[in-house]
């Protein structure tokens, strides 16, 4: 079945013979794609760590290397738009390896009647967010597609940056008895941008939590080079990556709801709608897995920074349940907390 | 006019308060929107150079780094698709500052509804490209947007290599007395997608001369260092990057009209459109300015590579009419050649 140039489907792809929305949520249809499509393709050992980042050697220099696509509707959204997101999601994946991201670039795909006044905010945008993280957009495309067929602006940006000597952070590196960390509220984002999407108001507006966290991780790793894993909970938020991080490390995570930084207006708006925070992206917070005697340490030093200020202990690490997640919730009981399938809310970065 | 937080649109930019095709067609409108839009907003010297790749400097290597985003229509044509595009076309833009590329990034924009096996077929014509460059693809993002509001799938690459000690290639080093060199026939891939877009047949079928560069500049490389500038002639043609060329090293360039090598099939179907094959859109060719002493040895070197046979010398650089280009036509006479204003066929990268 599927048969394109002698190309057989793996079993695992054959419940969507076309591409779904979910193929692009970072949850389950995402990995499966790429681990049954692309992987299979590219035959790249490096891809297959599948961190935020890909660390290779080149010239005996460790470097972290990423990239990522933004298509976020609409492009301008409270507290930010298109272009600071798409300077601020490539720096955070490369801040997620302990790089400090140096050199970016940024391919542009245009629809045919985009405003020169929008694309010229947005580039702006993009230039004030890469002076604010310390990272220089040095070389670029641009490609215009016909009225109707594109949708307003897409931006790829793609960057790198120097591993420090000596250090080794992976999704794969989470050990029994780490701490897991977050460095703020969760969900934040996601709901910022639904609710000017949908036109709903919940009371307080929220704005999204863009920013660059290459600052913050520096001054984590100042303080304890204890930190194992650091994630960015972008795309299917909080849940998909604790998920992503137990599967590649083979240990299980436990999380204790209460300990969760909700903001009352994240968990009124998540309510209305019956979406569950834990799910919902997040664009400004990380997730960090750090060695017992270690995490207060580095929960101080998280909280001395402006974007680590309400940071919080939400779980820990356990030889138990290998590849699962599971969740203390407020009434005492344990849920199994399982990764996205498809996409809560499409488009959100 | 055009104001949009206090931004004052550039008098260059008056002209078109909307993005045009033009704008992505590689020409002067092109160059107008990185002068006067992204340069100012990202303000980075090395964007500043506008070389097909940036060099920067990371650990004492100095690295190529370059993207490219590809949105051609069809999907699928004769002698390729939009993997291998995507993929050469970032390899040769490193390949073009004397590096060899070693590591290479892909991000997705897909259309909801886009068959898997449709999919499975261009990741795996960019594995193929990739090993056959000797480049590793090892990080990407995929992301999907609604039905109608994508165009099926877009693809941007991104990748870097090491560039080697000493070498200083770049469109702003030719010299008077450089001879230009071409390595083999102009026109081809355009000429090769609108065929096919148009449905048009012009009697041998015309198939894309897409290919990795990187192996024939190595080959030209080992026989001289006296190579100054080195140009895949993409989007614009050969005219517009020689154009580019003219401009950056504030030279004159002069080329006989008599010496390019048009294909028959280009040049009947060129005549056919009204089109300019010094202005259609090449993927495996490269221009080369070269010390005039060492030329023969260059033209040696890269007609016994295969991606070379057919190279010939086309012109000459003089300090005369600097940052023009101009051509002796067949019957002796001489025309300016100049850069292309917009897109004259939309959409073939």
């Amino acid at each position: 079945m599927l048969d394109f140039d002698g190309w057989v489907c793996p079993a695992p792809l054959r419940d969507y013979p076309n591409i779904v929305m979910g193929h692009g949520g970072g949850g389950k249809l995402s990995a499966e794609l790429i681990e049954n499509l692309f992987l299979p393709a590219f035959q790249s050992a490096t891809l297959a760590q599948l961190g935020d980042s890909a660390v290779v050697e080149v010239g005996g220099v460790r470097l972290a290397f990423s990239t990522d696509s933004f298509v976020v509707r609409p492009l301008f959204f409270p507290g930010g738009n298109i272009g600071d997101l798409a300077v601020n999601g490539t720096v955070n994946d490369i801040a997620m390896s302990g790089a400090q991201p140096l050199y970016m670039s940024a391919g542009f795909i245009l629809e045919e009647g985009v405003p020169i006044s929008q694309l010229a905010a947005i580039a702006q945008s993009m230039g004030v967010a890469a002076r604010a993280a310390g990272v220089s957009l040095v070389t670029g495309d641009t490609k215009v597609v016909d009225r109707g067929h594109g949708d307003g602006v897409y931006i790829t940006t793609s960057g790198f940056g120097v591993v420090p000597a000596g250090l080794r952070i992976g999704p794969d590196q989470a050990r029994p008895g780490d701490v897991v960390i977050v460095s703020g509220d969760i969900g934040v984002h996601g709901m910022a941008i639904l609710s000017v999407r949908e036109g709903l108001e919940f009371g307080a507006p929220l704005e999204t939590d863009c920013a660059p966290l290459n600052g913050l991780v520096a001054a984590m790793l100042a303080r304890s080079q204890a930190i194992h894993v650091l994630r960015d909970p972008t795309r299917g938020g909080v849940a998909s990556t604790l998920n992503e991080i137990a599967v590649a490390s083979r240990v299980g995570v436990r999380i204790v709801e209460r300990d969760l930084p909700i903001p009352p207006a994240v968990r009124a708006a998540c309510e209305i709608l019956g979406l569950d925070p834990l799910y919902v992206a997040n664009e400004g917070k990380l997730l960090a897995f750090v060695a017992r005697d270690e995490a207060e340490a580095v929960l101080e030093a998280m909280r001395a920074h402006p974007l680590g200020r309400s940071a919080a202990i939400i779980g820990e690490v356990s030889a138990e349940h290998p590849g699962m997640v599971v969740a203390r919730t407020s009434i005492g009981g344990t849920r199994v907390v399982d990764t996205q399938v498809g996409e809560q809310l499409p488009r959100i970065c």
